[in-house]
């Protein structure tokens, strides 16, 4: 035998692949060097913030069993009306915000090169949060469980364009609800060296979550540096559960960010005009945020920002419409206004599928948020169906969208490279700039290159079997799933972590709430 | 029998689907009320005029075989090299196109509640243009024939999210290609009453269609107004031959307006890197624009704009990806201090299938369009395989995206109604808002309803067969053809029409170049 064997032609071809520079090069996250779009002038802003102290202070949000919540808000100047409900005067919230909360952090990864910035100019992606259920193009819509979700860690930590591993990218359905967020933090901590986010479900999980940092990071730094986000949704409309409040106040008194996420779908917790949403979801996100900081004054925090709008036809939710967006642009000046760092929703589609629908609906919704300035967009990847469900196809599609907005982000590049006048006199017209020294000198990094995109001629993909983009997908995560590698941990730690999950489980019997 | 029969039943649910107000209204073009992102500063704007003013002056434009376009060029002060070469000072082609092109100007449609603005805060969207081929979801691709081109523009009178019927909707490759143009243009004028393209290919077809204008409009009309856009490439890189200039100065000379539009590909006909594109295609493109206003001052003129990317792999063209949106906003910037109306390309994809890579590519198209501050719009429906093919289904799917940014362009509505400061009151913390007096005055309009989205359950979605996106634009093509009914037209005008375009075929054997 004189040719290569099948293994030596793919090792050889694996190095031609990485031989190849990756364009834009693997960044921890985003420094956008384009501005971000500013949509409202500054009389309009004006009018969203005074409606917003409007809502706070006529009707006020209820906080429901969580009497510290009440009397830190007692202390700061609102007005309680019976056990629950707090009124707060007008820029009162805003204020308490601009005094403590930090415009931008770093969020640290157990590997300090793919620590986040979250605030200015950065933006960081991490996958889609929450799908009960998972998705692939051959065996359908199922269940996920604790190997999907596993799977998922494992697919985001290989991608360079996601910079976070997410939160519960998928529900694992076969632990019990008490206590899947350990094996979901340890999955975090052990299969990926990206930062993470923590359960939120109920304080008691949020200090657990917390105290597997501690474990991974040492106490010490997990007091001093932000190592954990947890995204905490407000029972829209106007209240907080005593849950909620615990939670956000449990990262908060831990010196770790609460992601502040008013839930709204109009129509049903809040008002079917946008412009009323957007004041609502203000409203609702500056007082969680505020909370937090009067809870630790100067803790890390992030504004959150989740409105949806509604089919007419079924009242179902709805994802890629033209509404959100609008808001999108406003809340991300107001985000800016009051010096914090704002997430918003990726790439949200109602679809059932990862088909054209999906797609529009996505990019209508990922590109509004990105040129908003959001800097943390959580639902990057693999969002479908509502949020119901994780797909695998879509995931792996989402994230090339991902890599794209890299190079939106870094903006034009007009130096003389990028110019190119020596190229002109080289060329000059009507001759082609293939061979020229220009093209020559900037081909391999001059254009980001879609891996699940076909571009060859109709008689090639005929002839390759006329596959849609999701058959590409589908072989392609597979083949990322094959080359995963864990990342190296300290033995010890991992045992750690291991005996206080051990732990915890025994000492709690399996409840599903 | 007393149940309703099939047909008054169905002719209850028409008249029910008629009363439902269209939301957005229908409107004769956009009229933004959101302000256009702006990317660059003042300092890196210079910097594209200046190296776009260095191309056409170090470098210069080919102008190959039309005297009287160089003479025009000679006299406004451009150097002359040899027969062809034109190399422009400094800013003078700028200076000229500041000197006389109109801002704004108005294209009238024969009904002229259908006319168009082009320029300033107007958005137009027009279909795609140029495809030999048609495809659909059941006969898959095949050579587009007058019946496709005449279907289309059945489509798109009926859609009222495209304001303009468009040009070359698809190639009639059924007739001689020298006599096409009389067939496409009678199309556009007995089918439709919106506004609509002429040909390009000659001189003596661009005067054909507008020949073709004045038995319309009327010859004075035609000399006082616009009536026909004609859309010219530029054989990029800086050469214009002279059927392109000869076509460019026959449609301003008979005070049309010429679409001057740079047609490059990164890496062959222009530099791989983004800056220098734009920098070409601003330089082609104003010097187009020149010479436009050379052959006659003031008359309406188009400042195109047509990047892509290539393939890495194939040296195909790409579309959707992240390079040509950062040239579209740049160029939107350049064409307001110009002072002369954008063209930016619309829904742009490379996919052979209108599924998900089409959708994410059309979508990272069109949203840089819109935002960029494009007036009109070309390929804003129906594009796919790199504009090779018309699609019947990708056409009525991106029509709805199209209507999506309807909304989008109105912006926040930040009036009492808006804000619902009533409703809040009405519902207070925790209760929803369904039933409140502001989502009952308000629901009907609330929302962009898009009609090919599926957002019901899953269990509903699955009994009713699990269909996606594709499946439902077959239907809505089908139906929405089905209710065509011409739009009445003076049958004087038709049969003058019939009668230049009979002396014409006649005249001229055919030939298919």
């Amino acid at each position: 035998m004189t040719g290569p064997t099948p293994e030596r032609a793919r090792s050889h071809r694996d190095q031609r692949q990485r031989a190849r520079p990756l364009y834009p090069p693997a960044v921890p996250f985003i420094e956008r060097a384009i501005p971000p779009y500013e949509m409202l002038d500054e009389e309009a802003l004006i009018a969203v913030e005074r409606h917003a102290d409007l809502i706070l202070q006529e009707v006020g949000m209820e906080i429901r069993g969580d009497g510290r919540a009440i009397s830190l808000w007692k202390q700061a100047g609102a007005d309680i009306e019976g056990e629950s409900r707090v009124r707060v005067p007008s820029g009162l919230a805003r204020e308490i915000v601009k005094r403590s909360a930090p415009a931008a952090f770093v969020q640290h990864a157990r590997n300090p090169a793919r620590s986040v910035t979250v605030g200015g100019r950065a933006t960081v992606f991490a996958p889609a949060y929450g799908p009960p259920f998972v998705s692939d193009a051959e065996h359908g819509r199922r269940y996920a469980t604790l190997e999907d979700f596993r799977n998922f860690v494992k697919l985001a930590y290989l991608t360079p364009w996601l910079h976070h591993s997410g939160g519960t990218v998928c529900e694992p359905t076969d632990i019990a609800v008490n206590k899947r967020h350990l094996d979901m933090l340890y999955a975090h901590m052990t299969l990926s060296d990206k930062a993470f986010m923590g359960s939120v479900t109920t304080a008691a999980r949020a200090q657990d979550s917390i105290e597997m940092c501690r474990i991974l990071f040492g106490a010490d730094f997990v007091d001093r540096h932000c190592v954990i986000l947890g995204n905490v949704n407000v029972n829209s409309p106007l209240v907080l559960d005593g849950e909620a409040s615990r939670v956000i106040r449990t990262y908060a008194a831990a010196n770790q960010a609460p992601v502040c996420v008013p839930f709204i779908l109009g129509g049903a917790m809040g008002p079917v005009t946008t412009a009323g949403g957007l004041a609502q979801c203000f409203a609702e996100a500056v007082f969680c945020v505020a909370l937090g900081q009067l809870e630790r004054p100067g803790s890390p925090v992030i504004l959150g920002n989740f409105l949806s709008s509604m089919s007419l036809k079924s009242g179902a939710p709805t994802f890629g419409t033209p509404e959100p967006p609008l808001a999108y642009f406003a809340i991300g000046q107001l985000a800016r206004r009051l010096g914090v760092p704002l997430r918003c929703g990726g790439n949200l589609c109602a679809s059932k599928l990862p088909d054209a629908q999906a797609a529009y609906e996505s990019a209508s919704s990922m590109w509004p948020a990105f040129l908003a300035g959001a800097n943390f967009i959580l639902h990057s990847a693999g969002w479908l169906e509502a949020g119901l469900v994780m797909s695998y196809e879509k995931f792996v599609m989402d994230v090339e969208q991902c890599g794209a907005l890299h190079v939106v982000g870094r903006g034009l590049v007009l130096d003389d490279n990028g110019f190119a006048l020596d190229a002109f006199r080289e060329v000059g017209p009507g001759n082609h700039f293939l061979g020229s020294a220009h093209t020559m000198r900037n081909y391999e990094t001059a254009f980001f290159d879609f891996e699940l995109s076909d571009n060859n001629s109709f008689e090639q993909w005929t002839q390759e079997g006329s596959h849609d983009i999701v058959w590409r997908a589908n072989r392609k995560w597979k083949s990322l799933l094959e080359s995963y590698r864990a990342p190296p941990l300290d033995p010890a730690k991992e045992e750690a972590l291991s005996a206080f999950i051990a732990e915890r489980k025994a000492s709690l019997p399996d409840v599903n709430y």
